[in-house]
């Protein structure tokens, strides 16, 4: 948490002496409030995967920080996440109209640069606040495999392999140190349980949820409890990552 | 009650340093404030109960913390009442514009998720106040029996049982150590009961009103003073709950 | 009063970090500080009768706190008595409205739920404050005797019989002790006049107004001095009122 | 003058923790710091005079505090004296369109709750200040001679005599001591004079702006000094007023 | 310059608690800042005169504060001349679409009248400060010659002889003192050349602009450097004015 | 630089207590801290001209602070150059469609009316800051060479010769002392070098740039380098000006 | 970084006492915060390169900073890059309505004015803040190689050589140094290197991103890693920079 920055953070619209909105900062520190987000890519799919606690009652089968777009794109959220379920919406009345309108899937860093627009006026119109959300948005295209992050600032920024949420610089130099060019898709999965698991309180997978879009089918799915406990035991098995 | 935070509580579209929406978390202190309401639901249906104090002169045949949505679906609201009636009021016309658009029962989910997004938008735009409420929205579909909580942040989750409102932690805790898969209606009824006077002064009925939906008839149906009276000695004669 | 809260209060769509919405809080206060208003319905009509003291040559024919809404309804009004004409100006438009849509007369309850929803929404927005004033809506429908209470947070209250303003609470009190079921006409509204001279200064009726409905008319009738006089003695008479 | 009170009487929509408006008390501190105004009606007309001091070279054949709103109907104002042609002006057109639209002349208790009723609306939304003034609405319709006082709040109040702007309360007593029934045109206009001087620095009419209007002519016409000067020496002879 | 109020005289349409306006009274302080300018109307004409002091090689056939607003009607103006002249452009709109909708010349009182009323409106809404200018309207009509004064509260009045802007009291005073019933118009520019030097440091006719309007010809006409200079002779010549 | 002022100079439709609006007179500070800009007019034709600073790599062709408004019209800025750009373009459009309307070259005063008009608009209303900017507008039309200055109060006042911007009052009086009639185009340009230089570090033409507007061909032409140094070193030899 | 300026660089439309506009200035810190970008002409073509560092991780092939905006017109952006991205959004869809509407090429010029327009329309008008951003726009057009830059006050300049972010200062004294005519596309991409390294604390290409549009195919081009380095070794070579 930052210190208070003499009134120049309050009032959204407004620069302060050294040039910084402090708003979007504010908004940017939600997100590292949140809880982990993790996606890596690799010529086979893409995994998303997220850190989800929940009470004993709670039905879990429909998660709420991982969402689908459209058939062949999926997100993940860290921050606030009632702001993500909004713009999660806006994206999938987003991909259909373009669907629509074109006759062919949309792409991902379509739906990736209408999210970043979407922020970034946020952050420079009064009467409003910035979101408070970071999202990895994940699909397979005709271009391939593709993840981007968008944050509160407006940006969309293509990676491989990166975390939002809490701990996520540690979580993203464990991801560039242990990321392998050609690796399975089951390797890939056990690499996105290790990563969530890397700052965790807990070890096993009740608290994780992740989702897969493989480049045969471009399909969004779930992955099931069984096959996370198989990818965690795998994982723990061969678990010589670096840290 | 937390204590002040240097302004950045006053103004509804700000974050404060620390990425906190300060005016939803006062708004869901509201919430807290006040009375209990308890959710549950099994495979024959679903209760909601709430507490409510009256004056001796007041007309108390129609509760003033739960309502009929639809034939199908009911809500038990804590915190600020007159926005939970504007709220049941807009998913009232939600659900027969719904039956209108699809010629089916609205369900239960959507209904949740359209009272989130109406929540949500309060927390993002300047010239209002989030509502001050969270509801327990209960009900049978054609998937089954659902119960969704919705609060002043925009968010909602299923659950199996819920309590909301003053001291819903440990009314939670409760049911989740008291609550059985298979319960009959009438056991349901009377954990509901125990859920309600686990913290209150009072350990009678004639502060409970409650309401439960049959997955047979899938209708909407007040549950009587004397139905009450009936199910808390049931619930005293077998009172070796957990707690 | 209470003591300034830190300007929580002072805009009105904030919450306090303790949940409260002072500006409503403050307008409620508003209703404290305004003389007592009492209703009470029997099963042969209702009666509303306010406090209201005028200069020596103030005409008194017209009185300001009672208002007739439509022929089978009336009002009595505690506050700021502007905004009660506002509302009741509003409330009979909405009656006309309502009686050539439907051909029927509206129902007490249905415009005593529009004149709360209408001050629910100056709680929530902003450019508005709350209306400052409570409302006794009582008349007479094909449902039989109804009295309602709205209140500047927007909520509305059936009633047997109540008091709103100045010492409310110990009127109400009152009110509950001395109601008896069954009373003729002439007995409640010499309950009325003990009511109102509970507390008060004077203890004639020269500082009263009253308006009846009976059941068997259903039309709003205004009390002359002369029948005020004549209950005021009755009550007198029998002045074995609990307090 | 009343002390500043903590913030709260500075913006218009907002209550005081103990329920008052400020903003709408101070508009009528205004009215106070205003010069005398009365009006006085009795059988055979009514009248209305105010105290209005001009420069040597001022020109005071249109008096700027007494204003005719319809042939039949005059008002005197107290306060702030703009925002007092503004409300003339209005009610000017609206006697206009509602004697075009119902063929007969608007009554005088139908301008007063217009005024009054445009007097609230400034009260209730923000972008506005209250009006700074008060009326005496006077003339003669259908139902015979009437006086109204409207005031910044919203009220207006029908009245025998009265008197509003500085020193009204003293001015209004003297008015109850001395109004009889029964009174002749004459005899009405001398105890207006008297009225006026009572608390005025100067005794004779220089400073007096008077007009009446007749029942049996119902025409609006200002009284000449020779006339005002006739009627304060008429006064001055039977001088034994109660004060 | 009168102390700062303690934030009331910061926001536009708020009271203070003695009921004042002070945007409104600030206003008028600009207008008492401003140089001085006088109007003086006999039966022969109207007369107005600025004091407007230029630099050498600024080109002075335009003068900057006393306009023309219709062929029979001009202003001279004191305070923040650029708020004069959108008054004055507006009142030449209106004094043509006046004549066109009328077919006869407009009334000097009626624009001095619309003028009043547009200031009012700017003392009453936010968005808007009031207008920082006074100004004396004058000129000849059917009814014959006439000067009225309108300020930033809204007020208009009708005058014989007025000074507005610096030591505007002082000069008023003079005026009265001075002025003379049949007055030619030569003693009328000689008296209103006096009225401008009583307190000038200079005492030619260098820093003077003037303009009249006769009543037989109703037109107004620019006063010469020439002409000015004779007549200040001749008030020279004939010295004895009473101050 | 002023002293701050109590907070009534953050504001822009607020008067100070002593009658003053602060915010235009910020504005006008922002032209005295501009670099200085010069017209001078005569007989033959005018001259404007700047001082105008370039870093090594910048390329002057296109001046930042000389426009040309229409074929006849050019203006010369002083003060915050975007504000000078867009109400150059406006005056562009507003000349072309003057042209259109009227079938003539619109006036030089026409233009710096609308201008003016303009830059008033910005000083009353909410929402804007005023235009920071001064402009010299020249221009030769059927009524001869014309030079007017608007500045962001809102006044435009017709000059011979004049400087704005830093050290403009000792320029302007510089340009008074040496100012003749009968100049020809030859002696104002070289007026205007020394004008410019008289004040500025450099003293040669490199910092100068400079437009001219011929009475017989009526069309704003930029003066070229070569021509400057011409006239410098023409004004270097004569260099026997009263400073 | 300045100090706080006692308020006036909080809301955006309100000039300081000595005339400055806070947020505008603020705005221009943002740019300087933010990483080098360069631009250079020559008679052969243009070339703008950008300092942009990425995390192993992230995928580069787009850079961050550098965008096409038509066939031949591109654009180096330092600051708040979100800002960069819309307004570019923004200058290609002017580009293809230019192209349109005139059926051909939009020029450099109009583009860069356009931006600025824009970007002074933020200054002056409340509700929103300005752009955070300072924009190299390049290209060829018919009138041969441009370079303008645009920045948050909303001026255009037009350059052979300059850099905009941190050390723009230094770096463009370096390009006045070492720009010569003539120089052949290879020179001029190796003097951007150059540029880019002289304050970085890299010395390889790795963190710059470059695009250069020649004169004769006037087609935006990526420099690619081979190309840059190709040139840095080049550039090093003949390492006799001045600086």
């Amino acid at each position: 948490m930052m210190p208070s920055q003499q009134g120049y953070d309050r009032a959204i619209t407004v620069f302060s002496p050294d040039g910084r909105l402090y708003q979007v900062e504010y908004a940017i520190e939600t997100v590292k409030r949140g809880a982990l987000a993790v996606g890596v890519r690799t010529k086979n799919g893409v995994v998303i995967a997220v850190e989800e606690k929940s009470r004993k009652l709670q039905i879990i089968t429909t998660p709420q920080k991982i969402f689908q777009i459209d058939y062949h794109i999926g997100a993940a959220a860290a921050g606030y996440i009632p702001d993500a379920r909004v713009q999660v919406d806006d994206a999938r009345y987003f991909s259909q109209s373009n669907k629509l309108t074109y006759d062919e899937p949309v792409e991902v860093e379509t739906v990736a640069k209408h999210l970043a627009d979407q922020s970034h006026q946020f952050t420079q119109y009064s009467g409003v606040r910035p979101f408070g959300v970071a999202l990895i948005i994940a699909g397979v295209d005709r271009k391939g495999t593709k993840i981007f992050v968008t944050d509160p600032s407006g940006t969309y920024i293509p990676y491989t392999a990166v975390a939002i949420g809490g701990n996520s610089d540690e979580v993203t130099d464990f991801l560039e140190k242990n990321y392998k060019n050609g690796m399975s898709m089951d390797e890939t999965m056990s690499l996105a349980i290790a990563a969530i698991n890397l700052k965790s309180d807990e070890k096993d997978v009740k608290h994780i949820r992740m989702s897969k879009i493989r480049t045969d089918t471009k399909l969004f799915e779930k992955v099931s409890s069984e096959e996370l406990a198989k990818h965690a035991q795998a994982e723990g098995a061969s678990s010589n990552k670096s840290t």
